[in-house]
Formats: structure tokens, C-alpha cells, sequence
């Protein structure tokens, strides 16, 4: 498999992206988080999907010098229309205007709709940290989760993020799909021909599958907490569908007009509540707690959330991304297509 | 087993807290709340609370006529001291405040701490709900879950709350735990005698176990998502920790110093972001989708969160509320120590 530094990758994806009509500040973002998934070990969200954006730009879905316009605003709140451009550039502009609210009021609710792919909530919910903030962000997508008790797939895999920031731990950063699992988990399994374990989908008739084909032939992703208390997960969805897919106007999952994200953030000023230092200590004693606890059986550690990619980050910054073959060759065939000079921005330091 | 009526059970109890110090209208208040659980099916959050808060009273540990304080406050933001009178009594105003807040401000933030039992979180959301807002609240507790991964229980089950109104269908009204389940479920299969289902608990080897006595010997319950995606519940008990224990000065699950309910409370004005009615009828439409969704074998319908709860509210509205004779005793043995008057309250119509 091929290696690169994430500095080249942004710049292959940021040429392909001006290439294809972006403005360059936006695909410099764009590549920017499409490699900080690289890094995190998510590659299902990383260079992998240059080769889709660049198809949704030439097909009209993404249209990468949108207007972001806020149609809706008050001191506290405000609705923005992506109006299809990059998903991360309406995304990220969504969470400032949050963090701007929140600074002056405390708190914010900001929702963004017409947005294409909007990529991983952590990416958002950090800009709020960095803010030294909580962020708090849900999205909404197309359908691919049963009700609890259902075989048909009406809901979208609604994922959640909270960060929290501490004083010397890191920071508290959480990114998970309502339910069971993302569809890219059931993705990977299907490219790489693995089976799943029992318990993440079902077939079309309902039944517990292991086959990752199923969920692509009229199966569905299960809501979290399964077949024994699947009802939870499926109550969480649906909220994240009222604050991401209808109060933001961007539509439910289970309506044929949906594509891409609608997204709810928010994002809460520390000092409104609490010393901030006090807070961020306090942060670091719950940590420590949970993390010294004594071990199941099977277990070697406890994980925090977002331990694991950090990690992931910390070891790919060194050693590099490997981008699988065929990716690469992909990306490849349409850099050559487009002519983007590879080699060039490969070389640069 | 005893039958009454609903009214019956809520003078009962307010008679009696009157007779243990409380102030009349915090009485009926929590005796509303209580019963309130009871109509809808969950009896360990009803009237067999009763013998504990006025043991609570009695200790101290409950003070019926606290001063509710708030403590610091922003246009959007608060946080209120319930100086550990009835946690009903507490959180109700923090929501209160928040509705408050919310209706001139769009979002609205509000903590509290120093609150003994709160009760059921749906009881606060819905205050929002009929306000014509969404209403969203957290509450951490002391500790009964177990990190993922570990055997110690560090983490409360940490409930969460989201409602939305609807046009035609009921409101939508999510309340669960974020751990597999809540410790009434286990404590009710310990009064039975019955086994519980593997998944929900390990016992204090971190093994799992159907025997709910191995929680009250050093077990713990799961987070959400079990064995197969317990990082999951991790998490959200986590970010719900961090919001109703840290912001609110609460304090933690894991310490020592915990008791009681911190909470975290927002209320978000519809009308900020979207035309309320069309809100409603969009809610409409997701309930009414994922209702008509095609069926597991072994499901006979989807139920939509409260809706079960509707359902036995009904029901008990009209045919009464059974009470458990070993309840209803340690009712009728606390009243007579009290000098409560059980046969004119329950003779008033």
C-alpha cells in the first residue's frame, strides 16, 4: 500500500478539488478533514471520498462556491442554508456562529440545512473546544436504521458528539452513530469479505444477519441497544431526526427527498455555569476514575472516547497514511483526468 | 392488592408529607409527581417513594421547605441551588426558568444541584411541551454502571429526556437510561425472584450474570449497547455526567460525596427556527412513518417512546391503581405513626 505524509495528501485533494471548480480556501478545508480522518484511522471518511465529491461536483450535488446564507437568526440561534455546497464548509461556518452566540449568551442552538456530506461531528464539536466551550452536535442523514421492531430501514445512523474540555488530560471527545454501528463498520466488513458478529443488522425479512450484503439488499443497521433494548437507540434516532432533520428543515431520513446532512449544534459557555479551570479539573477527576477502574475479563484497558484515533493520530503523523490500492489508483485516474500535476505537489515539503 | 384511584393516592401522600413537615403546596407537588409514575406504569418512581423521602425528611436529607436559589444567571443561562429540599420541587423550577428564559431568548441552559430525587425526567421535558417548546434534560446519580471494559460501577445510569410536540399524534417523549437498563428494572426482578436476561449486568468479577442479587453484591449494570457497542453507553453516560454533574457543581457519580440528582435542562422555542405548526405536522409525518413500518417476526407493532405509558395511564385512569399490599402496608403504618387520617382522604371525592 502506498504511504503518504497527511500534508500531501491535502495537497492532492485540495488540486483536485480547485481542479474541479472549488474555491481553493474551501478545498484546502475540505482536504483538511477528509485527512484528519485519514489520521484518526477513519478512512471511511477520509481520501476515500475525493473521488465521490469530485463525481457530486460534476453531477450539480455539490456545488463548492455556494453562498452560505443564515436565513433565520437571533442572538442565541440561527438557521443556515448550505444551499449544497461543500458540507464541511456549511458545517464548520454553523458551529462559529454557534461559538459567536454562545460567547456573548451563554448558550446557542444553531441548525444547518442543504448541506452535502458533512463528514465526522467531532470535527465540529472540537471548534467549540478549541473555544475552550462544550460543543454539542447531532446530524441526520439518508436511511439506513429499523425502528426498534422493524425490518424496513427509515432512519439514518443519527449520529451524536459532545466535547468537553480538561485541564491535563485530553479532551473529552465523543462521536458515535445512535445506532448499532456507522454504515461505513458494515461497509468495510463487505469490501474486505469479512462476516459481522450477529447483533449490528438485519436482513430484508427481518431476520438477524451476519452478511454484510444484506444490509444492501433491503436490510437495515439495528438501533442501538439491539434486539434487547433496541427501543432506546431507536428514541435517541428519532430525536436526532426532530433537532437535525426537522427542526433544521432539512428533512427526515424516511422522505424521498432527502440527501445529504441536516445538523443541530450547539454550543455552551463554561463561565455562564462554573469557573472554567474548576470544570476542566473536575473533567480530569472523572477521567482518571473511570479509566482506573478495575477490568472485566477480556479487557486490557478502558478507552475513552476518541482515546483510540488519538492514538491512531498520533502513530500515522509519524509513520504516514496508507491509502489502499485501489484508492489510490482511483485518485490517481482522476488526477490524470483532470490534469492535476501529482508529482508536484507530492514532492513539495 | 389495594385498588385506588389516582386522586385517592395523591391526597394520601400529600397528607402525609404535610404531616412530616412539608409545606402543602411542595406536598402535592411531589405527591402529583409521584403518582403521576404510578398512572404511567412505572410504580418504582410512584407512590413507594413515599416511606423513603419522609425517611429522608426525617434524617434530613430532604429539607420540604428549602429555598430554591439561583445562583448565578445569564438572559439564557442558570443555575439553581435546591438546597436539598425535594428534588421535584427544584427541578421543576429550573425547568420553569428555562421555559422562561427560552421563550424570550430561543435557547436556554439551566443546571441544578442539591436536589434529592428528582423523579422521572419525561416530567420535566413535557413542562416544555406544553409550553410549545422541546425540552431536553439529563440527570446524573450516584453510581451504578459500569465503565466499558471495567467491573467497578462508577457511572450513574444517567437518563436523558428529549420531547417534541406533534400536530395530531401524540407528543413524542423519550426518557430512558443510557445504561442497558434503569436499577428499578433489576430491583423488580430481585422482588420477583426472577432471572434477568443475560446483558443487562455483570456481577463483581466483571462475569455476566441473569441474578439480579449479584448487583447488590458488588456488580454493576452495563452501559448501553452491552458487550457488543458498551463504548457507546459509555460515552453518552460520560457527556451526561459532565453536563448534570460537573456543570451543574453537582458532583460525579464515582464520589463519595454524591447523592442525590444533578441536572442539566434546556428548553429550545420552535419558533426561532421554524414555523411551529409545520414543525408539528413534520413530526406527524416521522411518527406516522416509522409506525407503518414493515415488521420484525415476533413484533406485533412499533411503539413510539411514551407510548406505552400513554397506554397504561389510560387504562388506570380508569380502572384504578393497583398498589402492592407490602406497599400499601408500610403506607398505612406510616400514616398511623403520623396521625394521617387515612379514611377521610381517602373518602373525599
Amino acid at each position: 500500500m502506498p504511504v503518504f505524509r497527511a500534508d500531501q495528501l491535502a495537497r492532492i485533494a485540495t488540486g483536485i478539488f480547485v481542479a474541479a471548480g472549488s474555491p481553493r480556501e474551501r478545498a484546502e478545508l475540505v482536504s483538511e478533514f477528509l485527512v484528519r480522518a485519514n489520521l484518526a484511522g477513519q478512512d471511511s471518511h477520509g481520501v476515500i471520498r475525493i473521488v465521490q465529491y469530485v463525481k457530486a461536483i460534476e453531477h450539480g450535488d455539490i456545488k463548492p462556491g455556494a453562498k452560505i446564507e443564515v436565513v433565520r437568526e437571533t442572538p442565541t440561534s440561527a438557521l443556515v442554508n448550505g444551499n449544497w455546497g461543500f458540507g464541511q464548509v456549511g458545517a464548520k461556518r454553523a458551529m462559529e456562529i454557534a461559538v459567536e452566540k454562545a460567547r456573548e449568551h451563554s448558550v446557542s442552538a444553531v441548525c444547518a440545512c442543504n448541506l452535502y456530506h458533512v463528514g465526522r461531528l467531532a470535527d465540529y464539536t472540537q471548534i467549540a473546544l478549541e473555544n475552550g466551550m462544550i460543543g454539542i452536535a447531532m446530524a441526520n442523514s439518508t436511511k439506513r436504521v429499523a425502528p426498534h421492531g422493524g425490518r424496513e430501514s427509515l432512519l439514518s445512523t443519527a449520529p451524536v458528539s459532545f466535547a468537553f474540555p480538561a485541564f491535563e488530560e485530553k479532551p473529552f471527545i465523543l462521536d458515535i452513530a445512535t445506532s448499532v454501528c456507522a454504515e461505513g463498520k458494515v461497509r468495510v466488513m463487505l469490501h474486505k469479505g469479512e462476516k459481522l458478529s450477529y447483533g449490528y443488522i438485519i436482513d430484508s425479512e427481518g431476520n438477524p444477519s451476519d452478511n454484510p450484503e444484506d444490509l444492501y439488499r433491503g436490510g437495515a443497521i439495528l438501533p442501538l441497544g439491539g434486539d434487547l433494548v433496541g427501543y432506546k437507540g431507536f428514541g435517541l434516532a428519532l430525536a436526532v431526526e426532530a433537532l437535525s432533520g426537522i427542526l433544521s428543515g432539512d428533512g427526515c431520513a424516511y422522505e424521498a427527498r432527502k440527501k445529504g446532512n441536516g445538523v443541530f449544534f450547539q454550543a455552551i459557555n463554561l463561565e455562564s455555569f462554573t469557573p472554567v479551570d474548576g470544570f476542566k479539573r473536575q473533567m480530569d477527576g472523572l477521567i482518571r476514575a473511570v479509566k482506573s477502574s478495575k477490568l472485566r475479563p477480556g479487557f486490557e484497558e478502558i478507552l475513552m472516547p476518541g482515546e483510540l484515533e488519538f492514538r491512531t493520530e498520533q502513530k500515522r503523523l509519524k509513520e504516514g497514511i496508507h491509502v489502499p490500492e485501489k484508492t489510490w489508483e482511483e485518485i490517481r485516474n482522476l488526477a490524470d483526468r483532470m490534469n492535476v500535476d501529482m508529482v508536484s505537489l507530492l514532492e513539495h515539503d
